[in-house]
């Protein structure tokens, strides 16, 4: 399988589709990016990497670091996470405050936003230094001591998000939120906040493909059972009320974000990351959608 | 009509019904007030006051004070407000987030918990020194300089009203609060906090009956037609998601706080203020809806 | 007050106004009214009666008949019926099944469809023959031996109603409905196709301002008491979701019907009816709402 | 891999658990099905049958038939069929018609109710006899000419349906369904009435895991990319609201039946089906749930 090219044919017909998209506008810092960024990165599990377009260039990834947050606390709590979080998706959009009021501060799994800052307030409970911790963590998964989060995006995403303030205190007024609100979102845009390249994402996920164990040092981060389910909360879960559409037409676990970003894995096989800013109605990259049915068509290979 | 034999006959006949109602819980201060304090009292627009049980005792009005700063915030700035608050009965409990999403955070009126923070907002805007204007305002109308807040209650309140950050929070994410969340809902803890008699409500509360004119020196507070239209959004909004079976079954426009205080006018005729603390499922005073709607059957009095 | 007059200027003002509104469609009978139709007639309790433009014609009452309806299941029942229909304003669109499934079937109120299909399945249950006793109480309360439905429309509402039709049968889901499904549509559509003219609406409704009693015998249709309750439920409830809209500028207890109808009583003074088929998006006639609140205004009179 | 002992031992452990669940007393027919009946098939696309309990007895498939209308309507009109229906999960109960309502009459997918109910409405709008030609269709999937529907469930189901009467006469109000609604129920409940032994449900669901094809004469029924899809969807709305528990858990794609199967697929090896009738609350059999989860956890084997 010559995947360069495959990827080289791919970035070619996705880049001259003329597809309409938004920019995220709700976020200053990432409304100013060039809406032409395009990236496609394939790690395989026998250390090989394709890359084309801006696939060296770090963008903010946004949602797809909450696969991150809820690794290091499924891997501390384990099941004992899912009283606070479920398995399911939401429907809905993915801030939606509705869901959350009517279930009575619980969010339906770990990607949405009140999930994801469920996940931080554990993280908080648990760790002695959860922001050092948390970025440790993540350095560690993807080898690269200098992954950050941009203080920029950080404060942009924190002086206007009244929504996820809105979602905390909803919780907290649920007693589903331990920690201070304060504290807890403070972590959550700080992580959201991460800047990484398409390669990077796709090195680190090659984790989720081989069993829960680094490709490096063999070292299991999770279980092989908790890895798989992981996976299947990706794929039912990963991609706000577009996981059908996704599952659909791509057939593999993933996540993604509002920087444009979004990473899939193929188990035992690859991992492959996207990034093209313009997002759909259900804030998701549209050419990075593309991009992804088209990869899957032309591999033959879905999980189905 | 004998109005002190009526409502002694009332005080009597509800004081020894054995009728069952919650503290507010989610407010210390007010769970700790003796559940069996019990005052009814009427005043009528002939300057006469026929009070009963613990009439002269100051409790905690609660919600009862959104009418004053609607009241202002429609007195300064006119019909210009109904752009940023509805008029229309909610139909859903009384800090319900559904409804204020799904309709991108214009509260349904001015009485619900969100519709009272944007009628702050709203003072914020149009005042420069909001609290000292607002609180010399409701001072005026009730005749009494004294009126102030318990600063414990108001000290109570901010430090566990999520919901009302949440409220607040996803308003401003809809652009519907203008001014800094904490300045808005500081106003509104302190407005929620006053202190007021079972007397002093019903003897400000002639204004309502009145035309809008106070009844000391005349001055009209309110227009006369502003003053109707006042009257009817109590009628249709006055009780959370139980104005109609309070319309039902008093026939009055009225008020209620989860302090136990309602009050209830009859145009051209009287204004009658009731105290009993526990409340219903509603959120309003159990014994305070039966006296009242005793009182509407004994007078053979209501609007309709 | 020379009421000929009042009414006569505003029937000339809103005349004028070019007012836009929405014929409704989804029954084809009414779709092809003259949306130019403009009639306006008050009665008074002293026996007098002042009409202007085509007062003096019929058309299709529709949902004002649920007045009726449940006048006479109150009657026969008393508050029993308070245990299949609430007494709480939907805030919700007439024909909106969402709040009706959240709540197991219990409608919130009478005047909504499902609400008015429950009351006619009472009627059924209490009835021998349930149309000939409907119609022959309706027929007594107006005076009027003629007063029958329009078969054309009858048919056409029946034919299309299949938001009625779920409805029902999500009620009958809950058990919420005794008779079979089709009796019951078909006694309601009987009921809402009944044609008046708004000469003899405000004729018949005199008996609601009149505290329950029939203005030509004076005999008790309602007690004082039910009548009073009756009155409260229009206020609250007696336009779809625009009940808070309707009390606030109008100040008086009424009902609206998709046929361009409306009718509201002033207790102890009058009743008054208006007809222009345009609708606003609530349901309820544009130039009816307009006229109505010139009324109260001009007239100096509502209940608040 | 012994399968006949890895069956056995999930028959024995699940078979003695004091497991919890209902039977489904709103179709009377079902709700007198013997409780204790539990049996287990896998059936491989090497053409091996491992079966245990009572795994020759036929019981009512209920939603699990869903599948094979569903593919029929793909199979004919292709791809069209989503701008009739979703791809997303509805994460509602399984016949909520909140969402529906919200959602303008288009259902979320086609393996709920109102979908279902859309689902045979294409096949009536495309086929000459679509009772003969679907029940045709089923009986070549399974190489079974006896395959049929029970009358007496299909009579009982019928006769008390009121939920789904409601969900297709709302689809009706909003134009989703092209046919008239009786018809259109006849069939979906004849469907929903087939009765198959867990080995036959195995036998004929290795379709799905052998890219579409039939295993006996290498007849593609869907192409290999539909079948992808077709997969896809139910990994992602096979389960009413609790698609991502079973994702979560078991991580085959599948489909659950109110009659207490489940059939569920791993694509390239094997359909595995249980039938034991208790259900949870969502709708999905307890131990047929559990014995998933065992047979994926004790072959290492999920598509994660």
């Amino acid at each position: 399988m010559n995947y360069q090219k495959i990827i080289q044919e791919i970035y070619t017909e996705v880049y001259n589709q003329s597809i309409m998209g938004m920019m995220p506008t709700y976020i200053p810092e990432l409304a100013h990016i060039n809406p032409n960024k395009f990236a496609i990165n394939l790690s395989t599990l026998d250390g090989k990497n394709y890359g084309i377009g801006n696939y060296d260039e770090k963008f903010s990834a946004q949602s797809i670091m909450k696969v991150f947050s809820f690794t290091l606390a499924y891997k501390i709590i384990g099941g004992e996470i899912f009283k606070r979080v479920g398995v399911e998706p939401s429907g809905d959009p993915f801030n939606s405050l509705i869901q959350l009021e009517q279930e009575h501060g619980k969010p339906r799994n770990p990607f949405i936003n009140a999930g994801a800052l469920v996940v931080c307030d554990v993280l908080i409970d648990e760790l002695s230094d959860p922001e050092e911790e948390l970025f440790g963590f993540i350095r560690k998964l993807s080898g690269n001591e200098k992954i950050d989060y941009n203080p920029k995006v950080y404060q942009s995403e924190k002086s206007v998000g009244y929504k996820n303030k809105a979602a905390i205190n909803l919780m907290k007024a649920f007693d589903a939120i331990h920690n201070n609100t304060d504290e807890v979102l403070d972590l959550y845009y700080k992580l959201c906040s991460i800047e990484m390249t398409v390669q990077e994402l796709s090195h680190t996920f090659l984790l989720f493909a081989n069993e829960g164990k680094l490709l490096s040092t063999g070292e299991a981060i999770l279980t092989k059972s908790k890895n798989k389910r992981l996976n299947a909360l990706m794929q039912t879960c990963g991609f706000y009320d577009e996981a059908g559409e996704f599952s659909f037409k791509v057939g593999l676990p993933g996540k993604s974000g509002v920087g444009g970003g979004i990473v899939a894995i193929h188990p035992q096989k690859y991992a492959v990351s996207v990034w093209s800013p313009p997002l759909n109605l259900k804030g998701n990259s549209v050419k990075g959608m593309k991009a992804l049915e088209l990869l899957t068509t032309k591999l033959g290979w879905s999980i189905f």
